[in-house]
């Protein structure tokens, strides 16, 4: 059992059940030493020190260090096949994209790569980089499929999801997102409809069925699925049930966030080039504007307004991205770095996007994302007595230890 | 006795015993499948693969792995008392380096810091950074004085690197630099000759007898010291035996590399505003031009003009400028993601920046910084086949292993 009490703590947390917008972002619940008891892994708990400890629980001294809501990565598409190093050096020397695709690159190379990689292999890559996103701080993180663009191998990845779900040690838990609409796959070249009518007709149910996925994604992007295929696809994903999230206004302003408002979907994602009526269209409709500066900076693109969004009234989250492609990386300290100094976020703002309105883009904010009576024992102590150690520690990891369920993992 | 053997890598390396410069920092010696042998902590063989091992040595099969020479980070602030978070606040919202300073920021405030911590703990935290940057595939590391301003604290900061150097079972070697002239210090504002002279009649001598430090610097910018003074000390360093360095040209274009390069310097650092004449300066008289990305970074300034320099000439180094003010971070993968990307170094030429050229800028091309017969055996075994990894795992530590003198540190 993880019978787990924090003693000493400089506890910050954003506090509630549903994502944090606007200017409320910037504002933390604070108990300068505090107490976090953990009880079967859920707080039962916080507040000052008491005088006295109850029996059956390891103590954790945090001797004044902050403690925070463990990291949710609400971004990810971390089951993959292959690598793509060498279409980076490409990129960075200026080739185009078509010209990258032309010599067998871009999302079609990983998807080749996954459809020839066994379920055990892709999980045991998975898992090492839960491992070194466990350590970075991360205790939740949300897994795309969308690499297999095939009935098999998109069910393929989803089951490596479950499958690590599955594990009682695991380090982090997975909420699992279907991306069947991740791109057009070549056998469907030309019949993007037939392809969503494909994933509308027989992969929804199945997945369904299969208890595989919690959400619905989709690539709404000039050149790849229009904001009419979108909407039919996430439409009939809200129907069934699942979750709906949006890659949007990625490339060009494209009216995914638009979109997202109306179907008022759980997050939109990416948003580098969302016009001003998307920005409103996600703060009205409350949904969580996801951002992945990672992404923006691996890129040299600008960042999306994250600044402008929370003036206006969305609710921010931070994510990775991880990706084989576009951003090879689930650095969480840089995360912060760009968040902070590139986006103007403030330091309480940007603990909010990687904590509560994280969980709220992926619908758990109910569990996870704040340290409350009630929620998960997931945790994370920094290695200093103040938040700022975040942006400042530029790039370096400042967390010294995560906590999964009152469990000390690092 | 460190005898190790490494089969089975894929040795990548620059060659020599001086910098690298201009675009021939872009050619790597290779051999795709090789053998290094590393005896009583020196490199006996490179070469192909061999039939049959030696006795009386560990062996470590690379499997493939790319093996470079270890990391030298030749530009670091590490023995410092303090940390300055909140400062770095009050600059991300846009508050001026004067208006900190009076609040009792700046350096200053590192000043009374490190002046008030023990020698120990110093020794305890420089050791914590230390460890940190081992990981990421350090194995010397230049650390300067600079955060005393008085005799007693100068010697103190010198006095910590000297115990660590003299710990046999040390991660890394430090190149030590006598950095008096950091700032001017509260007891001579306005008699800043007065504190050069002090410098040159006092303490170099003192520095030189104690056999404290290998290198002088000076931080030679408009309102600190002038190009006048910083020739005068630096003269007389060189005189007294002293390589000489410079922080040149990083708040506005101040001369600094001209001077570097009249003074035919180890190196000059930063030179972010550096002017076409202090570029050819550098190229024409060998001065290793230091670039510090992350501290550009973190400021969001403008970074130095990296690819023009090796395309006029110049030998470039990478270093972290680790510090408690400016940039807190010796991040390795971020240096190399924001050289790779933003200032539009070839992988090859970061490596050989991170290599031969920063052994170079504190003069031990001799001993340290390619994988050659008679060298250290200082070693990085990166976690994949391609040196690409180093810019594409963006911000991630691609390291798997670090070889200190033939002895697996990680």
């Amino acid at each position: 059992m993880n019978h787990l009490i924090i003693i000493n703590a400089r506890i910050l947390t954003p506090l509630g059940t549903s994502a944090i917008q606007g200017k409320a972002m910037g504002t933390l619940f604070e108990i300068p030493n505090g107490t976090i008891e953990v009880t079967d892994g859920i707080i039962t708990y916080v507040g000052e020190n008491r005088s006295s400890l109850p029996e059956g629980y390891s103590v954790f001294d945090a001797e004044g260090r902050v403690v925070l809501p463990g990291f949710i990565d609400s971004h990810t598409h971390l089951v993959f096949g292959g690598y793509r190093p060498e279409e980076f050096i490409w990129r960075m020397k200026g080739d185009s994209y078509m010209s990258i695709m032309e010599r067998g690159g871009g999302i079609i190379n990983t998807v080749r790569a996954t459809r020839e990689t066994s379920l055990d292999d892709l999980k045991a890559k998975a898992e090492w980089y839960i491992d070194v996103m466990s350590r970075m701080g991360i205790t939740t993180v949300e897994g795309k499929s969308g690499y297999g663009l095939d009935k098999e191998t998109e069910l393929k990845q989803l089951e490596v999801m479950k499958a690590i779900n599955e594990d009682p040690n695991r380090k982090v838990d997975i909420s699992t997102t279907f991306l069947g609409a991740h791109a057009v796959p070549t056998e469907y070249k030309g019949r993007e409809d037939a392809y969503i009518d494909f994933l509308i007709d027989e992969m929804l149910p199945l997945v369904k069925e299969k208890g595989l996925a919690e959400h619905c994604d989709i690539f709404c992007e000039k050149g790849v699925f229009t904001v009419e295929q979108s909407r039919r696809l996430l439409q009939a994903a809200k129907e069934r049930g699942f979750g709906v999230k949006i890659h949007a206004d990625e490339i060009v302003s494209f009216g995914g966030a638009e979109l997202a408002g109306e179907l008022q979907a759980l997050s939109a994602d990416h948003l580098l080039h969302a016009s001003d009526t998307g920005i409103q269209a996600m703060a009205e409709n409350h949904v969580v504007a996801t951002l992945l500066p990672l992404t923006a900076f691996t890129l040299r693109e600008p960042y999306a307004r994250g600044r402008e969004m929370i003036d206006r009234g969305c609710a921010v989250a931070l994510a990775t991205d991880l990706n084989p492609g576009s951003c090879c990386s689930g650095s969480i300290p840089l995360t912060f770095a760009l968040a902070c100094i590139y986006m103007n976020l403030s330091v309480e703002e940007a603990i909010t996007a990687m904590t509560l309105n994280g969980a709220a883009a992926i619908g758990r904010a109910d569990r996870i994302g704040s340290i409350e009576v009630g929620k998960q024992g997931d945790l994370v102590v920094l290695d200093a007595d103040t938040p700022a150690i975040l942006p400042y520690y530029t790039g370096m990891n400042a967390v010294r230890n995560t906590i999964k369920r009152g469990k000390i993992i690092y």
